[in-house]
């Protein structure tokens, strides 16, 4: 790995889920995606649809990551202000994109009132992004993609945002399943595994608790080198097996 | 409401959660928690498990928000630097807690290791929040509640929180459910009731994009003062009526 992988922010834009009201899971998906590209996520943040909130969230993202993902706030009624934050974040001026027009144009014939028109607009030196849901574009501005909330479509617009970034090495990772034996009995394993090899990442994530099935642990070891993963999970697991602790790889 | 709600920012932390391996579903369940206390909630983040990114994050949010909740990292393994990170955003030394020590000296007994002894160290200054659970206590210090990430456990801390935040008016809401009609044909009418009650916000929610189902758009109404917003979304019904658009109430 002589060239770094690259980075990432996520912004979630919407009142709904600081309501409460929307269980937000684009961060998710966009986490997954981002996974299997080999570029790292190294932030998510959620703001409301405020515009002031906006740019400076996304200010500052852009500046620290080589890219942010923006989901939510790019439809027709007058709280989606999605648009208007970029472009002031960017200090660039919104107009209507011929394409975009063209397209919300062919799509709503009769029905392109003023409020979808809205949708048209797009910060100036954008390009779009392609919405085979519903047709209203997103936009890609320098390294922020800007799309749709509605999940369905976020992941649409995610196939066409792939083949414009720059890749990395994929993390790797190989999990072990501990059960019966709380986080606390194999920590100090864990611990040493991790200073052996301080090129991977060794986590624990405990399961089962305050629940009527067993309980136990999750070991997951992650790196870029596919060799050294596998290895350090054996060690790890003959380790443990040496303190009498069963993990099995799942 | 002459004296402003508190705002609040939830901070989750936890490589597992960028990685997209896990769901963040504790953000969600802190802005349920928030709302029925009339508390609100203006930005949640999300960080890896580094020191570092822990301290900037919550020096920031702890600044600019009455309360900071956060969840994750406080279990015993060395990938949990939570309490490492708030005791240093306030500058503080992390001892051992005497009465968090005796609450995990009665749960672990003979198996009391040095992993487990981690989980009593709590920023000094700081007082325990109750995990009834799996015994580890949290810790609030001054306006910052440090929770669990699991989030059977996490829900139970948040019990132990409520009676120490104070709260504000709570928000009501109306919602409005329209069939077979795109946000966009009733973008207009919306954003007049938004003039019109300034007060208040109006919020529209499309559904069932790129699904089989039905077409449509939930229109939510919210404001602090009960009967402004019944008065608001009855406002709305009858204008969306007269523009021939039929609008149930949820």
């Amino acid at each position: 790995m002589t060239q770094s992988s690259p980075t990432a922010a996520v912004l979630v834009i919407g009142d709904e889920v600081l309501s409460g009201r929307t269980q937000d899971t684009n961060t998710n998906t966009i986490a997954r995606f981002l996974s299997a590209l080999g570029i790292d996520l190294l932030e998510a943040r959620v703001v409301g649809d405020e515009i002031d909130r906006i740019v400076a969230a996304l200010s500052e993202l852009r500046a620290t990551h080589d890219y942010v993902f923006t989901t939510g706030g790019i439809g027709p009624t007058h709280d989606d202000v999605t648009a208007d934050g970029v472009a002031q974040a960017f200090g660039v001026a919104l107009p209507e994109h011929p394409e975009a027009l063209a397209i919300l144009g062919r799509r709503y014939g009769d029905e392109f009132n003023a409020a979808r028109r809205r949708m048209a607009r797009i910060p100036e030196g954008g390009s779009l992004i392609a919405n085979p849901v519903t047709d209203a574009p997103g936009f890609q501005i320098e390294n922020v993609f800007v799309m749709a909330g509605v999940p369905k479509i976020m992941r649409a617009m995610l196939e066409d945002v792939a083949p414009r970034l720059r890749t990395g090495a994929v993390v790797r990772s190989r999990t072990l399943r501990v059960v019966g034996v709380g986080e606390g009995a194999i920590a100090d394993l864990l611990a040493a595994a991790a200073r052996a090899d301080r090129d991977l990442s060794f986590g624990s994530y405990p399961f089962g608790h305050g629940t009527v099935g067993e309980i136990g642990t999750q070991l997951v070891v992650r790196g870029r080198e596919e060799a050294a993963v596998d290895a350090a999970a054996s060690r790890l697991q003959s380790d443990l097996a040496a303190a009498g602790i069963e993990a099995t790889p799942v």
